[in-house]
């Protein structure tokens, strides 16, 4: 598990925040939200594979206001997956996982996920691979769960770096308000779930 | 708790049927199916939040032909919720909940329902989120289960009036098959389900 | 029990095929691959009801490349239902249930087929569910789910002749790429699943 540490880093774009507390807290501008992306694959840890889709991810979750403030290859394993996912969810209030949810045999990022998830959002995983289904139906093999854990929030994406991001785009535009729910904004606008 | 018995009530229109027994079943005709409806809202149950989806669901199930035959408020709490659910699987053949599906902290409902059904029906939540989804993206949150214990089906409806009602109107022309089938009628046209 | 091993047999179309263990292989061809039929149905079990659905689900594998080499018609019983799911993955690569999905009190096909797998693939029962009700809204209360258990998938389908039939065209397509993905074959095309 040496390799595991050295492979976890803050990523460079999270150096351009001045604050690595409660961003701007102080002059009432909103909260930077954390993120945190997980690859699990493998090829990735050993080296044998250039992971593709964990860059990706940042680069959007940044370009959608988001802080990446860790990012970490892990092997296919759910000891070494269920304690990235518990080290993550403590720094950062979405944490998103690319890889490990197919049917190959060592894929098992959801079994992982789901024994670090308190409660599970079932809804999101369906809407993933709804419009994922539009673009192949290949998508339905796709077993990923999403799920909460403390305050933070966890998805599991496909592997493929067009997978991953289009099943990230898929859910985003909730994700503000699933946080704000998850962090105890619950006052204002409660639309349709509970 | 004790706040809990004086809110569990039989709601006045259950006053208007005559026997609260096996109704009119002497002169061949059909039952009258029963229904419980549980508030989950910790605002609802301390008395600063008015329960508007509760009534809005007796109304809409009254409509529909059941016979509420017992409502209650409890808070955001597992062993309430669950308590509760019990209870009222055993006069009810259809038990609706509202509110606690959500991302709040406090929102427990489908742990708690999970807790006491035997079975799940994960295609009644799927279906209520497909039809929410049409009104808003957001329904894809709600983190409802549904299921069965003994005879009595359970459906976990989200908590915003609007929401529990379209969710409810979603679902509600199945129930009377499921209903059957939950009671052992399975003789007469089982189409898909088995 | 008894009576399930005399229920328990290879299907004749089997007997076409002249080689028990990797067809072809040695020249290179595709293997073909084997799949397994369970009849869950009280009904037919104890011979009462003709089991109409397991033929047409055996003819249809056939027909789509598959060697049936197993069938066995159950109780609904979880104990009878998990240990023949056991027995008939260690040679079958694809095994498909047809009954004991629905609401009926003895409806626990789902159940069973949890205890047995390692792994679910919730997106197959949701694309089935999905394509169902485009033909009756009855569909969503099939509460079949599909997993996998060492280099077996499995997937429950409705009891209905239709029904099942219908579901298992519906994920058939999908079902070469997830056995070659769950025999280890995951060098090439990996679409979105991880």
């Amino acid at each position: 598990m040496s390799a595991r540490v050295s492979l976890r880093s803050r990523v460079s774009s999270f150096s351009h925040f001045p604050l690595p507390g409660p961003y701007n807290q102080a002059v009432g501008e909103p909260l930077l939200r954390t993120a945190a992306v997980i690859t699990v694959s493998d090829g990735c840890f050993q080296g044998t594979r250039e992971d593709g889709s964990g860059p990706l991810l940042t680069r959007l979750l940044n370009d959608s206001g988001f802080a990446v403030v860790f990012t970490v290859v892990v092997p296919d394993e759910i000891p070494a997956i269920s304690a990235e996912l518990r080290i993550s969810a403590e720094s950062a209030s979405l944490v998103v996982t690319t890889g490990g949810t197919g049917l190959a045999p060592r894929d098992v990022t959801p079994e992982a996920t789901l024994q670090v998830c308190t409660r599970t959002v079932p809804g999101l995983s369906e809407f993933m691979r709804l419009e994922g289904m539009k673009q192949t139906p290949m998508a339905s093999l796709s077993r990923g769960v999403c799920g909460t854990v403390g305050k933070t929030l966890i998805l599991n994406l496909p592997g493929s770096p067009a997978g991953a991001v289009a099943s990230l785009r898929t859910v985003l535009p909730l994700v503000p308000h699933a946080l704000d729910l998850l962090a105890g904004k619950t006052e204002h606008a409660k639309p349709l779930e509970s």
